[in-house]
């Protein structure tokens, strides 16, 4: 299949990849153009333009650190609602706001073309290994058109209905998960510390038992050994998803206090010079907000 | 072993004849004395008094619902304090504050005892199976002591430190992570719920990916589908433990905004009449404070 | 002096019909028309277009319900940035956002037309009697030719720098500071009344002592009555403030969670439907979620 | 009148003085004798125990720093409930607990003592000036013959209620009203100066428009300032209040998020090492929370 493809970061590059090494003919555009070059080995070919990367294209994908970024390259100058081919399917996989969502469907529904969300769950390990979770919304064919490059890249697709912000909700509503299990964490070991239990034993008997998984063990890790760096999803990042998730919220009228929570902890760590630590860095807010040592 | 059992509810009485079972002589004291009767048939025998259980123990296991049922059989009238032989040890089982096990292990110092505090994490199929999860805390040798009580109730042991109180520390944290762990999940489909995600789908997708975990499945399940009764743990103890929670923070000086977060909306339950729900009613809590229906 | 008026609602028209009364020339436009020629018995006169009131005006005053509505009656179609005359001021009394003062400041600089933002704390009555505070930012000699406005309307005006944010800043504190008000009136009278302390008595207490304020009698009164209508603010307004607020803390990296908290109880308002009763019914939320009735 | 006294601290001392001055035989137990003594110049004599206070007093009245030490006076030994002849009164004027207030209450009434608590309003210059507010609450006839007290140390009273604990329940609402107040102007300052407007002229604005209040001019001062010292009132003293702020509220089911977001700020404090502060220091952990030195 010819497959564009808009945004070679840490996701998006093995991404391509794995997509070009599956046999698709792969178009990719990215700003920084040494890493479309990149993308050659595996024998794809860097495009000039987010249009020069959709031409042609039965699906083309973005994948893309942030909400301005996607518009840009969608809506922008020689971007690729004004190249894709009635008919052909953007296929958004970045994780953005759901009123992105909404308007991206619209204009691609007004340019007879198609729009499907489907972020992913995984990080740049998932990523390199075809391991991502798929999360698609978007009308059925459109979503099936996409199911060779969803074959490429994932282990599992999930469909959650056929309005594209839909994908988007579940996506905000996973990484908010996220924020609260870190939250979690940060003052559980907190509360260890100062009585006396040390971190590292305090972890291995929550996730020896009730909470035995990957995640866990992760960002938990993280937190007990005080060590944020390199981050694996940087503090300024998640601090933009939660921002996303009270967006989500506040226009469907819902609540949440632990994402508004989750927020001020994280600006808080933005405040105190933290912004490219990992998000499991929110973990030392909470341990200096109880006074002790990172 | 003789061993001397209080408290014969619904995590107590499986463990007492999980024990009897496995061969060692129990003497069991529960306030109905109908329970103790039921031990008899897995060869137990009734104790007429918390002293009369503790009398001629080697270890007397404590498991009861609250710190005021513990610190009564302790420390009131025929209580285990004045029963107790010297060099023999409490084990206390239950999950209480900080401030009672340091009064507890303190107590029993003075009087040649040990203490030991043990709370356990399982539900009571669990305790039915030999399945607990056993965090324990004291001195080694009164530890060493009550090995053959673990291994006849639980499928895994953890020692977290000689004072008995890091391990109501650890059990504490516990649940407050389940806790935390409710409230991101009523949250997250609150919001799924009223941007038209139906909660069982998104449950799916968050359970078949990053959290593919029972607790996770099981207090989604509940929340996903409103339904809260039978309960397994009612909410009303929820509030209890998350207060626990909250007075072992305030004695450390740690703040703990999801503790304190998770603590409201329990109190908001007990204040709608929802005591008596499972603690994941938490979830029904949140969805009406987000205008929806139950 | 010559000036022109956007927006006569129900603090626009009182404040414009003021100005006509000092004697200034005042040519307003309302979108419904009707409330412009209400203002000819005070001797102003309706514009067809906010392009027409700003034509020849001196200084131009806008004074809207939200940012949408400034930015499209300044930056839209037959706006006053391509009618104002070169020094000419726009001088903007509405409650905005920080981002949308600093955006207005830039598009009116680059016109060669000076940009003044000038909120105000009052309500309605306070605009009838010229009783309203005025908090200025702005270029100094911008400021000093909107001073006629402020008599013809003010008790009193604040300077509180050359930035036009900065009056957008202090604003949306001050109302913030209000809201933050309203959350503790509404805590302290739930715990009054389930404790038996009716909540006009303990009112009486703290406003006859500590809290001799009108702000909150006002709107403890209300609280204690239960009574939300007529609203003189609406909660839904109440909620965009509260936005403008949170955007403002975004920005600037600080974490505000007594505005996190006092967002997700109007929040909880607006999906209970109480979106039109008075801001103060946010202590409806608090009494409801502790189990009592209106 | 013939009075007891006990406590004789930073606002006892001035009140028992006044009590002196007004003309009534005054006995004041101290734990630091020296202070009792102090009094000699205003007519009233040392007493060496609580007990010896309440002897032959008609009206005894505790001044104290918090419920432990009101329990040991009263229920103590050598303390005020053996001593008090049948029919004379107990004033309880310390801020304490709604549990303790009605424990007292009882014991009292199965003593055939009266029980009054009647805390006040004021700092320690008030209490020099006999400017205190007191809310009363007790039998009508036992509040009626505390009248002579009240007049001497305060400028007005309130009666609001039969049972004690009513007393206390308003006193508390009251400090968790001031704590809602700093954690305002805290947050509203950190906002202010974030975005480049001073501390003293937001707070200049704040208190001479809608907030123009001697609490709001007190604590904003000390905030915009960054002086935290000398404490009127200590920080950890005001994490105690709110402590007993929420065991109200956990006794009657009234969720308090704004009384949870003060305590653990104020618990932060304690954490930074800041519990002598003035409490007003709360706003040093929010400014420190959004990255600003102090």
């Amino acid at each position: 299949m010819r497959v564009g493809f808009v945004g070679l970061g840490r996701m998006g590059l093995p991404m391509a990849r794995n997509l070009a090494r599956a046999g698709h003919e792969v178009a990719a555009y990215n700003r920084t153009r040494s890493r479309a070059e990149a993308l050659a080995e595996a024998g794809g070919r860097a495009a000039d333009t987010p249009a020069a990367a959709a031409d042609g294209a039965e699906v083309v994908v973005t994948m893309l650190a942030d909400d301005a970024a996607v518009e840009a390259v969608t809506l922008g100058e020689d971007g690729i609602l004004g190249a894709l081919r009635p008919g052909a399917v953007h296929l958004g996989m970045s994780t953005v706001g759901v009123a992105l969502s909404r308007r991206l469907a619209e204009a691609h529904r007004r340019a007879g073309q198609g729009y499907v969300a489907a972020p992913v769950f995984g990080r740049p390990e998932a990523a390199e290994g075809a391991k991502l979770w798929v999360v698609a919304a978007g009308a059925p064919e459109a979503v099936d058109r996409c199911e060779p490059v969803f074959d490429a890249v994932g282990q599992g697709m999930f469909r959650v209905g056929e309005e594209p912000e839909k994908a988007s909700v579940v996506k905000l509503a996973g990484n908010f998960m996220l924020a609260g299990m870190i939250e979690a964490l940060g003052e559980a070991m907190a509360l260890g510390r100062k009585h006396g239990v040390e971190a590292p034993k305090l972890l291995e008997v929550l996730t020896s038992t009730l909470f035995n998984l990957p995640v866990y063990r992760n960002y938990g890790g993280m937190i007990a050994e005080g060590r944020f760096e390199p981050a694996g999803f940087a503090l300024r990042l998640g601090l933009k998803d939660v921002r996303l998730v009270l967006d989500a919220a506040d226009e469907a009228a819902v609540p949440m206090p632990l994402a508004s929570l989750a927020h001020d902890h994280f600006l808080s760590g933005v405040a105190r010079g933290w912004g490219e630590l990992d998000w499991a860095g929110m973990g030392r807010v909470i341990a200096e907000n109880a006074g002790l040592e990172p």
